[in-house]
């Protein structure tokens, strides 16, 4: 009868008018009703995520091309569960049909860590005797235990335990008050805790005590401020107001702006997902991503001393990008005209929970599209940019990661990453050096050394799926100087290195070279360039992993190893560290190196693609750093390289535009609607310069 | 009694209330001055420049320190002029004296191209009978000659010519109708014109002859685009307005904002100077750069066909990046609440001409300054930023280089330069192929491969003019993964290589350990970092020079050779390719080659130095770049690292605010002012997410 109920339950869902597009992530609804379904057959687990099994490629292009005509996927929930005794299950459940399609106990895994695995850490360790009698001797009463927090951290890896026990590792600190920031206060031992039994199994104590910091306490937050003589009042307000709405629009979660349209996906793990990324050039739309995102990301710390030794958080594998995700806040995270998604997910009991306004979209002007000034009679073309910007921003304890998906009228995308939040702090006696794996930021506040490295996923779809990856590397001519062929030695070009094979595709990055990636369609030639239609991977900040060849990061972080992997496609391959990450050993490693040492000779050569590219900055703290981060960014940018044969941007109104002609008949050019409220700074009559003063 | 009059016009102007600044550029009244002091001697003269004779460094250094102790540093012209016979005069007039007080001849050079030289090039290629007949010869008969342009360019250095006539190379077009762009119709031959006599004194002709473009017209000017269908009409305005006004103050030339105070000074050739810049930390006005500008640019092509061989433009060194300024207009160029600075300058009769608007100064939003969440109870601090911008435009030719020098709160400068404009072009004919040195851009369109590579001067004057070079990279430690210093082979850290002399100075960028410059006071020690306090060059965009070593561009262009140079500071050296750049055959090499080879061994520890950043981009034309290219921006960052010893921008007020405390007590916390005029797009109840709804 149960069993009924939730056929009819689905058969709801699915059947109404408004039916979630197959790319859509779960919905509270459908989130039950997996939860439901499973426990008709499994009732004592505990979930650990409930996502969308995304519809299988070669189904969903089917479907994507003529949905009228091609059955729409069902949709299928992807379910990690843990039962009694830690036994991890990996299910699917078909929501069309109301049942489970598989259902696999996993052994020698743990799954992600969740928010509220973490949040119950901080009450387990103030009750524990040992961290009691080890908080005693860094100078903290039994009293004081509730002025004691911790920011508890998957424990990567440790030999001592392995993997077959769920750990956390406590980082501890100490509020002198509860508004005080705890990173000034790091307490110098780190407890590991069991997530199954929920209990201290371990304290790592460092031969070296350091006893609780006397500095005085440094805040960020507005109270401190205005205690500490307030804010600045010299800031006068920016307006930012879009009076006649926005320039795109959002059908479901498929939102259309500028020739660009794409469906805004997101799950626990990855955050934002960009699926079907498609740009209609001059009325034929053209197919160029089929789903990007941020796939994993590393953040191995440099200090060797045990335990941080231990410290690299994966934060999307091991926690989740998603999970961690912000509820965002109109005027403060975005400012101008902004459209919300929520996001939902489940509980460790099965109930669906939502994460308000988890992304936002909106535009903001982007400064000069394009200028030309004709220096002959000052005949002038300048025009104004305009970006459509999907952001999350997730916070993984201390740090901040503000994610921004960029699209461009020119056809760029971008992914800018802001860094902010609070560094990863450690305690430092009186006169102790932080060098060389760290930096003293405050006093007795040891900032260690880290990177944080990120793993672009993108599986392109350049006027179709069969596409060819390209090492793209500027080069000097090898004719010499003198020489009839290159008299003047000026002679260069750009050398392309087709990727034939996986194993061919593991290449790092050349900052001499400005080496880019070029993704091609072999069977699409541009009528103008006369080379296949491609979009380029252009990205700067690509520090080489750290940690050494061999390293225990290195055998994790298998992504991290080269700039850019590329792999056949294949529906299993999202995560490239792996499915389930916390506690792997890396021995072998998991994801990107499995895939490619199971196929090294496979050929990559016009047929379905996906290319991994590892980014990221190398972070040497600085008190500037300190006691709250000014945002860092980073950007990627995915450009357009003999993919249109001009400019797609040409029909951007400008702001203002005279030809030769008009400036010859002294008559006025076009002036375009976006200029009519800038003012003079100081007044006085708007005294214009610019050759549109005609 | 001429002398008296203008002894007296000196005194006025000096004497004058509002005295100019030291460092202000001079003005029409000055440079009438000079003009006329000059012509007490030189009656026979062109003028080529008047521009301020900056202050010694050691003079003006001390004037800043005490303005009202120490003598005003005198009012100087530094000129440039050409006599009968092409003599060239380099000499400087004392305008608080009103004399001259240097006045050489100085043999074997050219200077700069000035806009009146090139706009009269077209003129004399339309009427020589040499250049009528090669335009028969492509298709273009007499009577069409009123539709051939050229882009005169200097020649660069060409052997069968020298230095010692003033040459320049005509790049030739044409123009079907008067409003369409010339760059779809190059044509193939290449007049060579003497400046001097103002003829035609030889054409380069290619043995592979190509005929005129039969492609049609395509345009991007506002005409053109209603003709071919109009404009996008999707998009809504973005306002951006400033009700109460900037957060900016400007006495003269300096401005002041958000802690950071500059002077803002211009000349004909590096545009925009940037002086005494310092920041108000907390009530000590500290310094950090006592000069920064763009003080030289190349742009070599990589194509070793003649005569594109010779194609390398030192766009200031030999046209100037003030001379060629844009005047920017309100509304277009930016938008929002805007301060503009007018820029003066001689003409070749040596009458004062102004640019109006040649420097824009403004404030935008810029994002997130700051954010953190504690995820254990969402207190929120979120705080928005601001930066302002010092910004000009100039177009060489065909390109447009918009400068942006860009203030932040958090103590970071910004250099950012947007590429945009047209791509130079040449000649295709059907069925030849543009590779590998170019790209066919539109048929019959042919883009070369080039680099732009620009020289950032920088004069550190962090907490003083005594500072210490470094080249920092990220280095992982010796000790083997397993070895008990490095066990699980994390270790890394931030290697420090001190640039002793100015031969160790010359270093190459290393993208894979993420290299950085500091610029260090070892007299001034950060009190928590405990080392000396410093700012880092950050600059991803560094490609290496592709002209070969020994070739033409490599003699010439000096500064590309690295990505830094470091010498000891001069007043003499500001030019990294020298005072007078055109037609140098870089034997020997000027500029910074040369100051470095006289004084390889000099010391450059704790003492005035100054450095030298070459950056910029390789650029493979792409269709997408054509008929104008959006813009394409690369960034150069001074960020402060170690100078302070917390986040400058903390009094920044928030956008929103609250504290574990506030929300225990379910209190609101800290709402900022900004953030009121934000909308949802689609309207319907401001169903807000945020952790600021406590
Ligand atoms: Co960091
Ligand atoms: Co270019």
């Amino acid at each position: 009868m149960v069993l009924e109920r939730l056929q009819q339950m689905a058969s709801h869902l699915t059947g109404q008018t408004n039916r979630p597009h197959p790319f859509d992530p779960l919905s509270t609804e459908e989130i039950a009703a997996a939860v439901a379904i499973v426990g008709q057959s499994h009732p004592d687990v505990f979930f650990n995520t409930v996502t969308l099994w995304e519809p299988r490629k070669e189904q969903m292009m089917r479907y994507v091309a003529s949905p009228e005509n091609v059955p729409r996927p069902h949709r299928v929930a992807d379910i990690v569960a843990i039962g009694r005794g830690s036994k991890v299950f990996d299910g699917t459940v078909d929501l069309d049909e109301g049942k489970i399609v598989t259902w696999d106990l996993t052994e020698g895994v743990q799954p992600l860590i969740t928010m509220e695995d973490l949040q119950i850490v901080e009450t387990v360790v103030r009750k524990d005797a040992k961290v009691i009698e080890q908080c005693g001797i860094v100078g903290i009463p039994p009293q004081d235990m509730h002025k004691v927090y911790c920011d508890p951290w998957t424990i990567g890896y440790d030999e001592r335990f392995g993997s077959g026990v769920r750990l956390q590792q406590a980082l501890m600190y100490y509020r002198p008050h509860i508004d005080d920031s705890q990173y000034t206060y790091p307490l110098d031992f780190c407890p590991i805790y069991n997530s199954d039994t929920q209990e201290i199994i371990h304290i790592d104590i460092p031969k070296v005590r350091r006893p609780l910091n006397t500095a005085p306490p440094t805040n960020y937050h507005a109270e401190a401020i205005k205690a500490a003589g307030g804010f600045r009042t010299d800031l006068k307000p920016i307006n930012i107001t879009q009076p006649e709405g926005v320039s795109f629009t959002v059908d479901g979660r498929t939102v259309k702006w500028q020739n660009w349209s794409c469906h805004i996906g997101f799950n626990y793990r990855e955050g934002i997902v960009l699926s079907n990324v498609t740009f209609n050039d001059k009325g034929t739309v053209r197919p160029i991503f089929w789903r990007i995102s941020l796939a994993e990301m590393v953040v191995p710390y440099g200090n060797p001393e045990r335990p941080h030794h231990r410290k690299h958080a994966f934060d999307l594998g091991e926690y989740g990008g998603g999970y961690m995700t912000n509820s965002l806040s109109l005027g403060c995270d975005c400012k101008g005209a902004i459209h919300y998604l929520d996001a939902a997910f489940v509980s460790r009991n099965g109930d669906p929970q939502t994460i308000k306004n988890a992304i936002c979209i909106h535009e903001e002007d982007a400064g000069i599209l394009f200028k030309h000034t004709d220096f002959r009679d000052n005949s002038t073309t300048v025009t104004r940019a305009r970006k459509l910007l999907i952001s999350q921003i997730f916070t993984a304890a201390n740090y901040e990661y503000c994610i921004y998906w960029i699209l461009h009228q020119d056809g760029t995308i971008q992914l800018e990453i802001k860094l902010t939040g609070i560094l990863n702090t450690y305690a430092l006696n009186p006169g102790e050096s932080a060098a060389p794996w760290g930096t003293e930021v405050y006093p007795g506040v040891n900032a260690h050394n880290h990177q944080h490295l990120f793993c672009l996923r993108v599986d392109p779809n350049i006027d179709g799926p069969n596409n060819t990856i390209s090492i793209v590397d500027t080069v000097a001519a090898d004719a010499p100087v003198g020489s009839e062929e290159n008299f003047y030695g000026n002679a260069f070009y750009a050398k392309k290195t087709k990727v034939e094979t996986m194993k061919d595709g593991m290449s790092d990055y050349d900052g001499a070279s400005s080496r880019t990636w070029e993704m091609a369609n072999e069977g699409k030639i541009n009528a103008y360039s006369k080379k296949p239609v491609g979009y380029k991977l252009v990205s700067r900040e690509v520090p080489k992993l750290l940690p050494k060849e061999g390293s225990l990061v290195w055998k994790r972080a298998g992504f991290a190893r080269h700039a850019v992997h590329v792999t056949k496609y294949s529906d299993e391959q999202i995560h490239p560290a792996g499915r389930h990450v916390p506690q792997t050993s890396g021995e072998p490693s998991q994801g990107l190196p499995a895939w490619i040492a199971a196929d090294p000779e496979g050929s990559l050569v016009n047929t379905d693609v996906v290319l991994w590219h590892t980014f990221g900055l190398t972070h040497f703290p600085a008190p500037e750093d300190y006691p709250v981060m000014p945002a860092e960014p980073m950007t990627v940018l995915l450009r357009p390289r003999g993919f249109f044969t001009e400019n797609p941007a040409m029909d951007v109104p400008p702001s203002y535009s005279s030809t030769p002609s008009q400036v010859a008949a002294k008559k006025q050019g076009l002036t375009g609607v976006v200029d009519s409220l800038s003012r003079l700074a100081f007044g006085g009559a708007a005294e214009k310069g610019g050759s549109n003063d005609a």
